[in-house]
């Protein structure tokens, strides 16, 4: 743990006091999103302390260009950068003439900020004494709507206290933005036209290169205490910026309000030519509601989602905080509306990495998603691969794949590959069988197999030729090798068979064959659809099973496990807690050789197909493999502790899966890889849902069925969880003592509980 | 080969006839420079077509900002990009106001180009029609003194032929240059200071960041035919241009002539404030001697160059315009002036790559340099090395290293890493090897061991710790091993056991131990010294031993041979014959990961320490590894042919080598990679030198004693090189018949010949 000052509370993150040092850190915890666009939790009034300004749209992006490695063959074109928006949540605020910034205030008493995730606002109060004397109090209450999703509203109130004083008010707009990772002082935004009308401002800017046109726009209210004012405004804009002041004398104990209406419309969703119409649109829905309406609004909103969602702890506030928070922001991040969305891994709240879409999405965040809302959310996020499958086909051919071979990029926008590092972007092909996996999984889960012959066979052929071809033959060794990958353990790059890497291209091919032979006897029409597209011979059939049958996987006799890659017992095998602690994160301390040649595992590798394929390895195979390997992994990836806290909690580890849950559920609040002011991270948040749904509920799906076995950390009292399982919701509610099960559907749900059959019926506590 | 327009001439490169699609090609092969400066052949004259503008001064570069895995730790800070300098050379010509381009002439005639090594000279000309019917005929001779390095001299010469017309000439600098791999349209340069005095012109400028301060300079006279005549000028100035208009009506047949000398002035060898003043000496010793007399001065020092540098072969005009091409742009790129000065892998021909040292120097030039130069230019090469010892322990210690381990940059300008792919950077540290052993090759060669006391041991022990620190220590096989590596074939990445490169490293201890034990015994003062510096102690000496003496060398006992790496023989091994010519050159073809896990081999690897040492191994063993090696060798590194010549040529293969020769001597010539557009490969060129002089001449160093075993191609009538050896120089002359030698010194000297000792006496021919 690298930070402890948040305060544990069960449904808000809140900071109490101001510490400059801590503010980029909390600008990302803090952070607030409804699905289509986001922001850091930045001041509104101006701040000259360090800051991380970022304000994202979800789907507009920037084409980096790829830097490095120019004379190499293959390279994506460009690398997406997440692009920080024109920022419209900004308002000046003088008092006399002194401007309000929370670094220079003389003293500042009681300052306290809030992330209400049980209603969905962000709130931040304060007294401060400027420099010249005047004591104010500071009030303000933001949040992004749900429901409007083009707009957020700011309620921001200055109370001055020991005089009367002269307040104003000067929103703006501001397309002059930079984004933080700019290394080169670039301009991404070309700002178009800039109008002001009566109260409200516009700012259409487009991106450069990728071409999105956005209109940024804004609308305010003044109030006196709680009574509407009419301030006459002093407009002034620039090339890139806007912005509306609004000046008067207050008295003494009587409070300045102004109520700001903000957001965008984008030429994704909109006519590029209609974006100012949209925008006043969105702002007369909105103003009608006006701020209070629009809260109201958001709170019935966010209950919703919870109703679905939520999962209780009882007797451990600060494991009830971390589990909210994460599922908090990713529904703030990803609510399945869009079908051309994704999960980025940072979200709304920062900018590195890149892109939107890795395998996060497949490994980590479907479980989620599947089980907390309806089932289309789900296969939405499988659709997407699917409607990605051309994309993935022609990332393929340029790396001299034939045949319709599909090789899904390793981070995307728009299906093209977008990272531009060689040895993720060519080698950390994993993230493939993933995609499969997902598959697998929502069929598994939902039963819902109309999906593989609609879309997902397709998927899995292109996927299937792509290991077959990949994998080549060593006579020295008369099997099939893959050589030169980067497994999920990605201090490793470049080597060959990597276990997991190798593992999963043997179940894809075999799980592609299965379908194949499926969808030929049973959906017919389809299968005649989809062999007239991809022309698929015996011979290629033969191919494929020669590969999958005589698939090599490194193995050490010695230890009796399987190695995570051919030269993995040639390191110096030191573990972790050998290690000197002024050593880690080692991502942070060594240099990248020294790193690739340690044996430090950065997330869960070998256990990652352990995990995945739980079914095929005994229990004892699972200890010998965890006790190997775990000793050796720094958890350096968001993604690690989450896996280790399931198979702990599986091996009857409770206490190791509890620190290991702790780790997964607080890994941003308690800032444990020390970068949280770059952002959150997303997707491995669903991986927190995981550890406890899956690590200590020990919920499966076997045979077709609903299957836990229960167990509960010593220091809770109990926790609950919900599932849809197949369009009815189960209620899992597990103490030291019993566990009960509450159906809210319409059909009696035979589930397995510690190898027993249990018959729920709906609205009928089942205890056990 | 790819290209086989150039005429083959003895002293000459020639093209004949105009070609647009050639140009740039052309620009490359007819570089000229004078170690000091150097540029591509661009015309004077405007040319719409496609072009690859390029003048470069030595020694100042731009330091690009690396950008791909920023959040990998250790990252050099930059990429050392060759900078683009502003352009001294142009003219612009009109004649009755039309402009000659020869992208948009009419016709064009008798075009001919002439890089005339001999005397150091580039020339042209043809005759043109131009759109407006005026039929012309232009000739331009230019060079770069060798005498006044500052300073080239153009004369550029057009007679109108069927008209009288109206002539002008406007010479110009230009500072508004950019790079040909500017992916950004960056600017590199701020012009400070444009001034005009009488016939002279100044462009002060500066790059940006580096702050290399420049002045660029020209100063111009009219002639009409031979006698010079006195046109006004018409002076033109904008924020990073100067120039001056000359104009004439000139009668049918009648030749306008200008003469133009321009150059650079630099702060890396002048005061920063005195650049112009140093460029008006510089023009007033130019302009006194005139171009013509310029033109003598440069006759005279190349014929001094080829005195003791040139070869000869008769019978074979395109092997001889061959390896005088590689002898000649040596000599222009590097003249061992400067010590701080090295030889950049395209010289002054390109951009690519960037930087200006790698282990090119010492694995390929030094032999080249210490044979034909005195041998003084050898040791500032070494000490060029010595003194950036600190910034490689400052390189090693950012990795991780500690306690005055030394790793050499894989590319620098000043002693810095300026390289920014980590598995070049980070890995490719056989480098370090190259460097120690330079050092030996130096000692052996010419005897001068005061090297050593005095820089060179500092330099071994520091590489010494670098290996003894990097290898580690595997318990599973209990030998020590050198994981994640890039070789010499830098086909494969993060390789673990490069056997080439755990080669050199035991070698470079039991060297350094070697040396410490010399010098502790015979250089007592100097050895207390280092010992002061350096800190060493019986402890560190084991651990040095241990490593050195317990190396892990990947072998198989099947094939009987060294391999690669430890994971080669799991790879497809199909030779390059079976491989589909359309698949290569393969790097241009395949993708980075596709060529990863293939077999085939950019440069010699196993064989190149076959080269290096090649005394530890038996013929028969050179021809197993020969014999598995080189058939799944591309060459598609301009530094493979080299050494496959040298070893084909000793195992008697004499067809063989005769094919790796013209390909290495021809590389550029005849484009054999499809890239000579973007420069010239100038530091593999002394590989050709050495596949001539070691190759056919088996020339050796054996017991402190020059050894021959020479050998001849069969369509060659005879050969002959020179060697420098230890301040004699020995010419050797070989035909089918006998080989003869000459002794250019005052003391006999005892050679061996195939074995045999023969004494050669001063300026007696010896025939054996």
């Amino acid at each position: 743990m690298n930070q402890d000052y948040i305060v544990p509370n069960n449904w808000s993150i809140i900071e109490e006091g101001f510490n400059p040092e801590s503010v980029k850190s909390s600008e990302s915890l803090f952070s607030i999103g409804n699905g289509a666009m986001g922001q850091r939790a930045n001041f509104e009034e101006f701040y000259s302390g360090p800051t991380f300004q970022g304000s994202y749209i979800a789907g507009v992006y920037y084409p980096d260009k790829t830097r490095v490695g120019w004379w190499k063959n293959g390279y994506p074109e460009y690398f997406a950068k997440v692009l920080n928006a024109p920022n419209w949540i900004g308002i000046n605020v003088f008092v006399n003439d002194e401007q309000i910034d929370l670094f220079t205030c003389t003293t500042i008493g009681n300052f306290k900020r809030e992330l209400n995730m049980k209603e969905g606002w962000l709130s931040r109060s304060f007294f401060a004494t400027l420099q010249n004397g005047v004591q104010i109090k500071v009030e303000s209450i933001r949040f992004l709507s749900l429901d409007i999703d083009e707009v957020g509203a700011i309620k921001y109130s200055v109370t001055p206290l020991n005089y009367d004083a002269k307040i104003s008010f000067t929103p703006y707009l501001d397309a002059g933005i930079m984004n933080e990772d700019t290394n080169w002082d670039d301009q991404f935004w070309d700002v178009l036209n800039i109008v002001q009308e009566g109260k409200q401002s516009f700012v259409e800017a487009k991106t450069m290169k990728t071409n999105f046109h956005t209109c940024t726009f804004m609308e305010s209210k003044l109030f006196l205490n709680d009574k509407e004012v009419a301030v006459k405004s002093v407009d002034f804009k620039s090339a890139s910026y806007a912005s509306s002041k609004y000046e008067k004398n207050i008295k003494q104990g009587d409070s300045f309000i102004i109520h700001k209406i903000g957001g965008y419309t984008v030429d994704r969703n909109q006519d590029r030519n209609e974006l100012i119409s949209s925008a006043k649109e969105a702002l007369k829905l909105a103003t009608d509601l006006g701020f209070e309406g629009l809260l109201e609004m958001q709170k019935e909103a966010w209950a919703k989602i919870w109703s679905t969602s939520d999962i209780t702890i009882e007797g451990d506030v600060k494991a009830q905080q971390g589990i909210r928070f994460n599922i908090f922001h990713l529904n703030q991040t990803y609510l399945g509306k869009d079908p051309l969305l994704n999960i980025g891994p940072k979200g709304f709240t920062g900018e590195k990495y890149g892109g939107s879409t890795y395998w996060d999405t497949e490994a980590y965040c479907i479980p989620f998603y599947m089980a907390t809302k309806d089932q289309k959310v789900a296969r939405r996020l499988l659709e997407y691969r699917h409607a990605h499958l051309e994309k993935a086909i022609e990332n393929a051919t340029k790396l001299g794949f034939t045949n319709g071979a599909a090789l899904y990029p390793m981070v995307t926008m728009n299906g093209e590959e977008c990272h531009n590092e060689w040895e993720i972007t060519f080698e950390e092909i994993h993230r493939n069988g993933a995609i499969a996996f997902a598959i697998y999984n929502y069929h598994r889960y939902t039963n819902d197999y109309s999906y593989i012959p609609e879309k997902g066979l397709e998927v899995l052929i292109g996927i299937a030729r792509f290991w077959q071809q990949r994998a080549t033959f060593s006579s020295d060794k008369e099997q099939y090798m893959i050589l030169g990958v980067t497994g999920p353990n990605e201090y490793e790059n470049n080597i060959n068979n990597n276990w997991y890497t190798n593992y999963i291209a043997k179940w894809c091919i075999n799980y592609a064959l299965e379908n194949l032979e499926i969808v030929k006897n049973d959906y017919i029409s389809d299968y005649s659809r989809i062999i007239g597209k991809v022309d698929i011979t015996n011979e290629e059939l033969k191919k494929w099973r020669a590969v999958a049958d005589n698939m090599y996987f490194p193995y050490s006799e010695k230890n009796d496990i399987y190695l995570q890659q051919d030269g993995f017992l040639d390191k110096e095998l030191i573990t972790v807690s050998e290690l000197d602690s002024s050593q880690r994160p080692i991502n942070q301390k060594w240099s990248w050789d020294r790193i690739l040649r340690s044996p430090y595992i950065k997330q869960a590798d070998v256990l990652q197909g352990f995990y995945l394929f739980e079914d095929h390895f005994t229990t004892e195979e699972l200890v010998r493999h965890f006790d190997f390997y775990e000793p050796l992994t720094v958890h350096e990836s968001s993604l690690s502790p989450c896996v280790h806290s399931i198979q702990s909690a599986k091996l009857d580890r409770i206490e190791q899966a509890y620190t290991f849950y702790l780790r997964t559920s607080r890994l941003d609040l308690d800032d444990y890889n020390h970068e949280v002011e770059e952002g959150l991270h997303i997707t491995s948040m669903a991986g927190t849902w995981m550890s406890i749904v899956e690590g200590f509920g020990g919920m499966r799906i076997h045979n077709n069925r609903l299957t836990f076995a229960p167990k509960i950390p010593k220091r809770w009292k109990n926790y609950s969880f919900k599932v849809n399982f197949r369009n009815q919701v189960l209620k899992v509610n597990i103490s030291h003592s019993e566990t009960t099960f509450e159906l809210d559907g319409l059909n009696d749900l035979k589930i397995v509980v510690n190898g027993d059959f249990v018959n729920v019926t709906p609205n009928v506590l089942k205890t056990v």
